[in-house]
């Protein structure tokens, strides 16, 4: 036992738990890295697929590189039709993040090369994953909707072939663009709760799928990927753009937050979200529903003002308020919002547990194995006394 | 970029990374403490279903607690057929950590009151949990064999219903003891690899199963939870006693871990092993094959003296060491090990999670965030110069 609460790190927040080539995050001055590049380049002049090759192979592809890494995708895009019995089985309710936790879990039980741990093996898996875990979130999106699923089109990129399976329409040149910029944005962010949690999953050498089904859970908690989805509900709560600052006030009033405002880590506006804020203006527009960006706009403005004038504090944008808009305007369901960023993430879980299982401890991972501080029990500091239940 | 290696806290040793009123681990002097509790004492007097009562409600339950805490556990123990359905999907060579963390998260999709983030809401969850762990994999263990699922005994507590649901045959009451105490004993062991993962889902607010899907990710891994599997296989690969020395200096002289020993925490002999051991000699005699015991015993006495002599350190016995062949001569398949710990484990893994989001941070958990050092990417510690593909 030890009375020094200082010492303990809640969240560990401050805490450098391992050295990664991966990706750097400087909060201060709004900066994300992948791999040595800044995301705002990969996000105007890169694929998802090129970033998806950046962060498992160290490097962007050339043209030749790209086209082998693009085909290794497609031909991993099937899914054993026996999962998609087991997706049948699910109550339609069911959320979907539940869904893809379990579907990934079961995307092992086919894998009959499971005892090759060598880089090579790992790598497959992670290619793998990438490319099944947009099927079955859009399996499963028919299946609840009582709609023939619609297999992958060999033709189609990750992003498009996603939105393809999802409405069974191949969307057109700039939804897919918007898409895929959101996809490279959404693809890697250092060491948040998933990430970390896949490493720690990583670190007792389980298997990749094992490590990427924690993340998942990880990342449908509201204050990590879930933030997407809480966005929008808020959105359609305001309504329109006249509720908003009468909104704000009852939120903070009430001591509530105002989602996706806020992070972690960013101590300026998200550079992500400056991104995606004109994709969503354009998509409204493109749809003729321009109010949700609208909405979303005024929030920030309003919000910001508020919290200087209220709090004295600046309070900034994360990733999650401008992509709620510009996913719902894509006509992508509410609760697929969190797993469209799993869509995205796979890429950085995996060559996060790729590091983790393979560069960092040089082929021997050290097992996450934290500290606690006992604080003591219903008996107080001391051990209690042991009395039988007769006794009791 | 910082390039001051020694910050970094690999595997987070030492790290303190929460207060908890759990249990207490004091590696020096192997003494484990559930609640106040010497983990000594709860094996001899108690039953999984006290221990599961104290770890969740933070006392040892008097009589009338008891019979009720039991009953709760009883009613939550049937599984929805669909879920049964849906095993019935997956390959027969499936490992049972696989399916039961896809398990965990279908529990989720018939759960209909996951909107209730109260208390309250929450420990029902972790005892539907308790209870229904161990009937997913016995009911896996009878598909993937092509046998009658047996449905759970209302009579028999969690111990004896595990094996009866196994075999169908209710287990004598000296195995069934015995069984009962590894479940005591393999409760909870503070923030070991899994119980930090299912606390770092539960901090993004994510829900119990998500949380404890997670963990059984992570305790499928060789260096945690997969290790008692380890340790049997060591032991019919060595066959007989005379064969002992050989196999300990081959290990060692290829630069390999004798399984069963060593452990992140103690430095002196894991106090649950001390009581495995009479317990797997006893079921070697009563089985008429005591030569795992024997094998064991042996191979701790001469690991010892090598590794005194040979490295001049001390080298102690961990969990996994005796419970390997215990759970052997019980008939217990050795795939099934790692997720009989899970049967057990699940009591400290939801006790965790209730702590984490309402005790900790007073029903507002922070989110786990920790730092990472970056650095750099294939261009050195500089950023790269973004070329786009053509150029490349």
């Amino acid at each position: 036992m030890n009375d020094n609460n200082s010492i303990i790190n809640q969240g560990l927040r401050g805490v450098t738990v391992a050295s990664t080539k991966i990706s750097d995050v400087d909060g201060r001055i709004g900066k994300l890295i992948y791999r040595g590049y800044q995301v705002r380049d990969l996000a105007e002049q890169t694929s998802f697929e090129e970033v998806a090759h950046l962060l498992l192979f160290e490097k962007l592809p050339d043209k030749n590189e790209l086209e082998n890494f693009t085909l290794r995708l497609k031909k991993e895009r099937e899914i054993p039709c026996e999962i998609i019995e087991a997706l049948k089985t699910r109550p339609v309710d069911s959320l979907p993040m539940d869904i893809l936790q379990a579907g990934i879990s079961m995307i092992a039980n086919h894998d009959h090369t499971l005892e090759n741990n060598s880089l090579d093996g790992c790598i497959k898996r992670a290619i793998s994953l990438i490319a099944k875990i947009p099927v079955i979130i859009a399996a499963w999106d028919r299946i609840r909707n009582k709609k023939d699923i619609v297999p992958p089109l060999s033709q189609l990129g990750q992003a498009a072939n996603f939105l393809y399976m999802l409405k069974g329409e191949i969307p057109d040149e700039e939804v897919e663009h918007f898409f895929d910029v959101s996809l490279v944005l959404h693809a890697e962010h250092s060491f948040n709760a998933s990430t970390f949690v896949a490493r720690g999953v990583a670190s007792t050498r389980a298997h990749m799928y094992a490590a990427i089904a924690a993340a998942v859970g990880s990342l449908s908690g509201e204050l990590h990927g879930g933030a997407n989805v809480r966005v929008m509900e808020m959105l359609k709560r305001i309504k329109s753009i006249d509720k908003v600052e009468d909104y704000i006030k009852g939120e903070l009033d009430a001591g509530r937050v105002i989602f996706g405002l806020g992070h972690a880590v960013y101590k300026t506006d998200d550079p992500r979200a400056l991104i995606l804020a004109p994709m969503s203006q354009i998509m409204g527009k493109k749809t003729g529903e321009p109010k949700w960006y609208d909405i979303s706009q005024q929030l920030e403005k309003k919000a910001k003002q508020v919290f200087k004038q209220q709090k004295g504090m600046d309070i900034y944008l994360n990733v999650d308020f401008y992509s709620a808009s510009l996913y719902y305007s894509m006509g992508i369901a509410m609760d697929l919002f969190t797993p469209v960023f799993a869509v995205a993430r796979s890429a950085g879980w995996t060559a996060h547990v790729l590091e983790e299982q393979f560069a960092g401890a040089a082929s021997k991972p050290v097992l996450y194995r934290p500290a606690s501080e006992y604080i003591g029990s219903y008996c107080g500091p001391e051990e209690c006394t042991f009395i039988p239940i007769a006794e009791r």
